[in-house]
């Protein structure tokens, strides 16, 4: 052997653990004692008895695993209930159900914006305009179109009408409906008015509004008055509100029925394993019984914000369930999210690379099912870990 | 509104309808009597009764969601006894786990291809030398890669040596272990020589091969000898032999902790749910234990293969479960499958686009648990059926 081919890995290392850039995983065990304002389960559901049962049942009624791409045998009665069940609750005509949002996103990113074959009929290139703080499942999608990709300042529906503007030809915005990061929304009504005077379609990643923006948490998309339009595409995530796995595209049927012939994250990837097919339908089914949890899951991260922005911290005013806190600094941050951790407080902690402003911040995310008392705690306990101003 | 801008969506829909490739899902019920050679459940294991059991029991104990990415609240102790399992199984010093094989190809693929800010150490592009025939996913790693790709002629290391000789610097040779499309099995050992002659990594997708190949199903790359070794990357699915849900890359310690803080569908992924987890685990177990299992189905394989050909028929020799019998044309496969169906048979059938070739086959996949009845029934079936040569 001429040379080890993995000692890049090594020298880039170095560089990271020089930078405080490497990570490592921590395994959790079942019976933790932490307050969890780490994790994405909104609404308390993914230990909900009616959805740990109903996945349970799954598994054992289906089987572990679905055996097969959807287009094989990838596809159970189940499956087609869950994509019943989704774009009904929604507001859309149909829905497709993928085995992560990531690949959801992957899918409707590149088959909306046209096969190759498609140069007869539309012979510019399309132009997908997607906003600088998109999730990396949107910006995969785009770096694997066939198309133009322009990215527009971050929530500027001005710079999207813009960069429409001076294009001929096809079109796609594509937009989180609420930021990961800082937990803003987008200003979808805006978009949509951009988008549709132009003739361009508006692709909206619902990952974080579904379950808690919207009536009954139907959705940020319903919420804006866009679900179901004829020009209008969503995708969510089974795996925060819902508590699952698993991603889904929500459309107008032709849409979805051009998926289902040309998303390659479709065609080539395994059906999702019935157990998160029916952890989530179960989940969906609870929302419906219970809408409350979705205004309820609003009210907890205002609350949260409401404390520690009270006590002098800088956050950024919730839009759904999640309140992004600045910290001084990379090494400020980590310092304070293991001080909230070792006092019983499990926090999440954004820092370089993942953010691209360069901006570290705790991420504290709200969910329905904590007591007053534990808003209270959680409070507190970043109020007295926080580093000095 | 100046366009509906899904209306090209009609035309492509029409322009398929017209050349017989429009797609559609058919949802399967839990108690379908149809001999199942069309799904990857080449072990059996996916109903078995200590696998679901496993499945559901994880869902009741950690929930029907991980919560969160793997680095925030993602990462169960179960997911740790996975990774331990599988590596150890294979043959490999670490293993990390994804939310499918999908994600873990990009990962791969991408990763090893090193991040740009690589750019003062190695200066020059990574090449990925890549199979023909590889998988959808390794394609769309290669896509993603920020890497100049060369695709060279399938299952020929002799087109990898002269494309890596005539490279200058950092280099991945990426191979499907055995194709899914036609079940033949990649020349393993010539490519790492090849790779070997010139300092270059190989990347193998062995999604197929475990639980088939080699000793007691640990798979293609160990039946190779190359398992653990310091420039060798495996790739696993859990959905197939596993008959779960989930993916996974095996390799060096180091290239594992490089995934873990590099690799975008691990990063911004929801960890693979509990139940999934847990089944894949109880699979391993299973044939852990009855290390007879992977001999059984390659015995399968090569009784289809035997009866079917023995008949006339054309078919490619199976190397692993997967055994392709060659069609007439894409309306022939089409027809050939459904009058299978209707004889109790579900078997797969692949066509263009889907085949790089152009050529339709059915395609059957072995089972280790059908038994010498089944095996029979479902060759008197295939052939019965068959189109007129
Ligand atoms: C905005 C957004 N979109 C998509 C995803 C991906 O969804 P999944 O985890 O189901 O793959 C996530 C997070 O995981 C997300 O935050
Ligand atoms: C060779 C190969 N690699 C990767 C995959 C993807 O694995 P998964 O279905 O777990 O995403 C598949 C099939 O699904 C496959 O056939």
């Amino acid at each position: 052997m001429p040379q080890d081919p993995f000692d890049w890995i090594d020298a880039e290392h170095e560089r990271r653990l020089a930078a405080g850039l490497v990570r490592t995983l921590r395994p959790r065990s079942a019976d933790s004692s932490l307050i969890d304002l780490a994790g994405n389960d909104y609404l308390g559901l993914t230990r909900h008895p009616e959805v740990t049962a109903a996945a349970a049942d799954a598994a054992r009624r289906w089987g572990a695993g679905a055996t097969g791409s959807r287009l094989v045998t990838g596809t159970t009665a189940l499956h087609a209930r869950l994509e019943e069940s989704l774009a009904d609750f929604c507001g859309f005509e149909a829905a497709l159900v993928f085995s992560s949002g990531y690949a959801a996103n992957l899918a409707a990113v590149t088959a909306l914006c046209g096969p190759s074959t498609m140069s007869g009929v539309s012979p510019s290139v399309p132009l997908v305009v997607s906003d600088a703080g998109n999730h990396a499942s949107l910006i995969d999608g785009c770096r694997l179109a066939r198309a133009e990709t322009a990215v527009v300042p971050h929530a500027d529906p001005e710079a999207v009408r813009k960069t429409l503007e001076a294009h001929e030809g096809r079109a796609l915005a594509v937009t989180d409906s609420v930021f990961s990061v800082d937990g803003d929304a987008a200003p979808l009504a805006a978009l949509a008015e951009a988008c549709r005077e132009h003739g361009a379609a508006l692709l909206v990643d619902d990952a974080h509004g579904l379950g808690v923006l919207g009536e009954g948490g139907r959705g940020a998309v319903h919420a804006a008055g866009l679900a179901g339009d004829a020009d209008v595409v969503a995708t969510v995530t089974l795996s925060k509100s819902l508590g699952s796995q698993g991603g889904a595209v929500l459309g107008p049927a032709r849409v979805i029925r051009h998926l289902v012939s040309h998303a390659r994250t479709f065609i080539f990837d395994t059906g999702l394993a019935p157990a998160a097919v029916g952890g989530a339908l179960a989940s969906l089914e609870v929302l419906r019984r219970e809408p409350g949890r979705a205004a309820r899951v609003r009210y907890v991260a205002g609350e949260l914000h409401r404390r520690v922005t009270a006590a002098g911290l800088t956050a950024v005013r919730p839009d759904a369930a999640v309140v992004s806190v600045r910290a001084p600094s990379p090494e400020a941050a980590v310092r304070w999210a293991a001080d909230c951790r070792t006092a019983g407080l499990a926090v999440g902690c954004f820092r370089p690379p993942s953010v691209p402003d360069g901006i570290s911040r705790l991420r504290l995310t709200a969910r329905a099912d904590l007591t007053d008392r534990q808003i209270e705690e959680a409070a507190d306990t970043v109020l007295r870990t926080a580093p000095a101003a």
